[in-house]
């Protein structure tokens, strides 16, 4: 992730003085409700209606969910490129290629 | 966000030939398990005990959520940083540093 | 609700000692949790083939659904059948027949 | 569950004709918003303060996620007091008293 970006995000917490609300648990639920507000956009609709008719909410809705990511990971101290560079060395595993590959399945029912 | 891991991210999903099922409804659907499963470390605890017990399950669901937030913005063309930085330069008017400094409350009730 | 079922449920609580841990907070993110859980049958499939194939599970997830929802409003002291009809009768006068007939859109955009 | 508030909510539901759009993982996808809509009153906030400070609007996003899941029981053909009554069942077996009493664990940890 760049960092002029987390920069630029923190910097906009801190002049608010919004860092003493920001336990993990608060972050946690706080990414969950971004979340469902970007989901609100596809309720009743196709992907492509949705795409077509709410793009301005989708782009905001998924960068409130990167925002409170990342204040997330700020707070509880990971970084975030790391992460994901772990994760998809464990997926790797739980998710071979042969195995997996054109199924849709969980790697529990593979 | 750093190139290598979008392209890191893609390679994962091309090798499986998982495209065909990454529909942007479905997609945000999966982002919204994976929030369920980081908010899960956090059910009947404080964030203290959370972060103290589970930290590397709170990284691997973290991870997952960004994970499927870059393959969403892939998949209906979005770029990360500029949407962060559009959504920061939005909130900056829906929370003006002197109406926000030092509450909680959402800008509706501000 | 059943009076009875309502019964089985705390009686299901009380016996474990549970009481201590229902705050409404968690249970609140308790719903969420076994929501995400019901959602995930339908990740990836249309209606008809989660349905098809996972009603077993589709089912368990959605009693979970009512069990913490139950438990909820019994630790807030609310009663469902009454929030339901009020609720109704609040929808009634957001939703009026001669204008939200045949239409998904929310209320603020009808 | 009253048969009485059943039907009330049928008859909500296709006095609008909104029978049509109710497929099951649209409904699933309602049910989970609604909670996120319940949870977001205990954002930044104790049980406590949330309790005290909007009871109303708790009252009526819990009575919104009941709504939409006695919709999703009716459309898939479920019958809410049986399958709680499974489900608790269920529970007993995998959280025996002797083992789960006083414990906050999953049963895959106790």
């Amino acid at each position: 992730m760049d960092d002029r970006i987390i920069k630029e995000i923190l910097k906009f917490r801190d002049e608010r003085g919004w860092k003493q609300f920001h336990n993990p648990k608060d972050l946690a639920i706080s990414i969950s409700l971004e979340v469902a507000e970007l989901l609100e956009n596809f309720q009743w609709s196709s992907s492509e209606e949705a795409v077509a008719k709410r793009m301005s909410s989708i782009q905001e809705e998924l960068a409130d969910v990167l925002i409170y990511s990342i204040l997330f990971a700020e707070t509880v101290g990971l970084n975030l490129d790391e992460i994901i560079m772990d994760k998809l060395s464990a997926n790797n595993k739980k998710y071979p290629v042969e195995k997996a590959f054109g199924k849709k399945e969980k790697y529990t029912e593979l």
